[in-house]
C-alpha cells in the first residue's frame, strides 16, 4: 500500500493522490491509503464505510463544518501517471481537477490543523462519477446520519478556487401528447400529435427564465426542451409526441414546486390532452451565505484574492447536504471546464490558494467557539 | 408449370392465380404461366421482360388503352393456399385483394375479347410491393417506351369495384432547424433548436388543407408533420431539430410546385434559420375523366351498379402512367382496407362486376374506332 505523507507540500500530496488510480469502483487502494494515514492522527476519530472514509475532531466547538470530496475519477485516458508542466506550475493527469486537488487540500488540513476553531468532519467518498444509486455520500447519509450533522459544508469540487454557493435543482419531465394515427393520405381521419405539441414548444420558446437571489447569490434558472420525439413512419399521422422538458430551478424552489411549475407552464400553453411523467428529480441546495459562519468563510477566501462568490447553476453533490438541511458551497482548485478532459490539468497556485482559504477559516481565533 | 385456363369462370381463374405463390422477387413461376398462356392467343403480340409480361392487340383502333396489374404479393402469412368462404361467395388468401382478382379480370378479358373496340395493351408486372427502384412497371417504362403509349390506363388495384381516379402526389421534406448546443444548466449560452421549431409546428397545425377538383373529381390534400426528432441528452440544449413534413397534393399541382409550397409554408411560419431536404417525391396523376374515352368507361362501370367515381387520395402506380402523360384510374375488386391483411379476402361478386364493367367498355360497338 502506498503511504501518504500529509505533511508534504499540498501539490506533492496532490500528485501522490493522482498517481493512485481510483476510477469509480476501483477506489479501494486510495481509500486504504487515506484510512491508514488518518488513523495515525490522534486528534481524529475515523470511520470507514465501503471505500469511503470519514474523520472528525471532537473539540466541543460551537459550530461543526463538513469538508468533503470524492476519491473516484472518470476513466483514465492515457493520462496517468501524472506529470508536471509549466516548470512545475501545473500538474497534468486524470483527477488533477476532478478532484484530487481538493482532496489533497482537505487531507493536508486534516493532519496539520489539529485544533481547528470549529469542529470539522472530513469526508472522502466513493462513486461520485457514476449512477446516483452508487453515490458514496448518499450511502454515508443513510448509514451514518450522526456523522452528517453540521452547520455548513464545503465540497471541494473544482471552482477555480472561488466560492460557488449551493446549486440549482433540476427536474426532467416528459410531456406525453396523444393523437390518433391515420394514413397520411387520409390525414383528416387522424389527430396529429406532433401538431398538438406546438403550443408546448411555443410556451417554452416564449418562457422568460428568472434569476432568483438566494442568500445573496443570483441563481439563473432555465426551462428547456431537451428532447422531442414523434412519428411512426413517413406515411402515418403520428399518434404520440413526447417533449422532454428540463427545468433548472433556484434553491428558493422546492422540487415539488418545480414540478408544479412545469405542469402549470405546460397546462397554460393551450396544449390539449397531455400527461406528465417526471423522469428525474434532484433538489436544489441553498448556499447559506447569509449566516455568520459562512460569511467568515467568504471573508477568509476573499483574502486569498479569489473572485467574489457566485451561484452554482449546475447540480452537484452539495444538494445532498442541502437535503440534510445543511447549507453548502463548492470550493476547490481547478477549472471545471477541464474536468473529465483528456488533458485535465490543475494550477498549483489554485491548490495552494484553496488550502490557504480553508486554513484561514479553520484557524481564525476570533471565530473559535 | 401450372397451366392457366383463361376460359374458366373469373373467380376460378383468380383462385388459380392466388395459389401460385408470387411474393415479390418470386414472381417467376406466375410470370411463366401468364406468358405461356398469352402466347397461345393468336390475336395478341407478347413480350416478356424479367418477370413482367405484356400483350397487345393491333387492330388499328382510334384509341389504345392500357389495363395493368402487378403479379407480386406481400409475404404469405399462413394464408395460402386459398379457400372459399361464405358458401363460395368469398375467396380467402394472400393476394386475393392485392391484386390477383384484378389480374384475373384482365387475363380473362385478354383471352375472350379478341376484337376489342379499342386496342388494348395488357401489362402484368413484378415488384410492386417493394422498394421503388425495383418496380416492374417503372422498368417497362424505361425499357419499352413504345409499349407504353396509350390514351388512358386502368390499373386493377383494389377499389371495391368502383373507379378511383388518378392519385394525389406525395413528397416528404425534412426541415432542419439549427441551434447552438450548451449545457442545460447554462442554457442561456445556447440556442434551443427544439424551441425554434415551434413556429413550423404551429403553421402545420393551423394549415387548412385544400380540396381541389381535377377532371371532375375532388382531391383532398393534406400537410402533416409525420416525424420530429431533436435532443442529444437530458442535460444539453439541443443544437438540431428535424421536422419531417409530408405533403399530399392534388393532380393540379406539379411535384416541383408542391415542394415550393412546403418551402413557402415553412418560410412564412416565422421560423428562423432552416434548411429543407426533400427525401421522397412521387408525382400525382390526373384521372382524365373529362375525356370522352374515359367517360365511356365511367358509363360502362356505372351500369354494373358501382358507386360513383371518386378521387384516389393515396399514391399508386397510376402515377407512373401520369408521368408518361397518360391519365389513369384505379379499378379493381376487393376492399383496399384488406390488402396486406392476414385475413385478406375478396368478394366474388366484385370480381365479376369488374370483369363486366371492363368487358362492356371494351366491347361497346358505338365506341369502336
Amino acid at each position: 500500500m502506498t503511504s501518504l505523507d500529509l505533511n508534504a507540500p499540498v501539490e506533492e500530496l496532490t500528485r501522490a493522490l493522482v498517481d493512485i488510480t481510483s476510477v469509480s469502483g476501483g477506489e479501494a487502494p486510495l481509500a486504504d491509503a487515506v484510512e491508514a494515514v488518518l488513523r495515525t492522527l490522534p486528534h481524529l476519530e475515523v470511520v470507514r464505510d465501503g471505500d469511503a472514509v470519514m474523520a472528525r475532531t471532537a473539540l466541543g466547538r460551537k459550530a461543526r463544518v463538513i469538508v468533503a470530496g470524492h476519491l473516484d475519477t472518470v476513466p483514465v485516458a492515457d493520462n496517468l501517471p501524472s506529470h508536471w508542466a509549466d516548470a512545475g506550475a501545473t500538474l497534468v493527469g486524470r483527477g488533477t481537477v476532478d478532484m484530487k486537488g481538493g482532496v489533497a487540500v482537505a487531507l493536508s488540513l486534516a493532519a496539520q490543523v489539529t485544533a481547528p476553531c470549529r469542529d470539522v468532519t472530513w469526508i472522502f467518498y466513493d462513486h461520485e462519477e457514476v449512477e446516483e444509486v452508487k453515490n458514496g455520500l448518499g450511502r454515508l447519509a443513510r448509514r451514518h446520519p450522526q456523522w452528517l450533522k453540521a452547520d455548513f459544508a464545503v465540497l471541494g469540487e473544482p471552482t477555480s478556487a472561488r466560492i460557488e454557493g449551493g446549486c440549482n435543482g433540476t427536474i426532467r419531465v416528459d410531456v406525453h401528447i396523444p393523437g390518433v394515427a391515420a394514413h397520411s393520405a387520409r390525414s383528416w381521419k387522424g389527430v396529429n400529435a406532433i401538431h398538438a405539441a406546438a403550443p408546448v414548444l411555443e410556451a417554452l420558446s416564449n418562457y422568460e427564465a428568472q434569476t432568483v437571489t438566494v442568500d445573496g447569490l443570483d441563481y439563473r434558472e432555465g426551462l428547456n426542451a431537451v428532447g422531442v420525439r414523434g412519428g411512426i413512419a413517413g406515411n402515418v399521422v403520428p399518434d404520440a409526441c413526447v417533449v422532454t422538458v428540463n427545468y433548472r430551478f433556484s434553491p428558493a424552489t422546492s422540487t415539488d414546486d418545480a414540478i408544479a411549475h412545469v405542469a402549470r407552464v405546460v397546462g397554460e400553453s393551450g396544449v390539449g390532452e397531455h400527461r406528465l411523467e417526471v423522469t428525474d428529480r434532484a433538489d436544489a441546495c441553498r448556499p447559506g451565505l447569509d449566516a455568520a459562519l459562512a460569511q467568515s468563510f467568504v471573508d477568509a477566501v476573499a483574502r486569498t484574492g479569489a473572485a467574489a462568490p457566485r451561484a452554482k447553476v449546475g447540480w452537484t453533490d452539495v444538494a445532498r447536504f442541502g437535503a440534510l438541511g445543511i447549507p453548502a458551497v463548492n470550493y476547490g482548485p481547478g477549472d471545471p471546464e477541464l474536468a473529465h478532459a483528456d488533458d485535465e490539468r490543475v494550477s498549483i497556485s489554485e491548490i495552494r490558494d484553496c488550502r490557504a482559504g480553508l486554513h484561514a477559516w479553520l484557524t481564525d481565533e476570533e471565530d473559535a467557539g
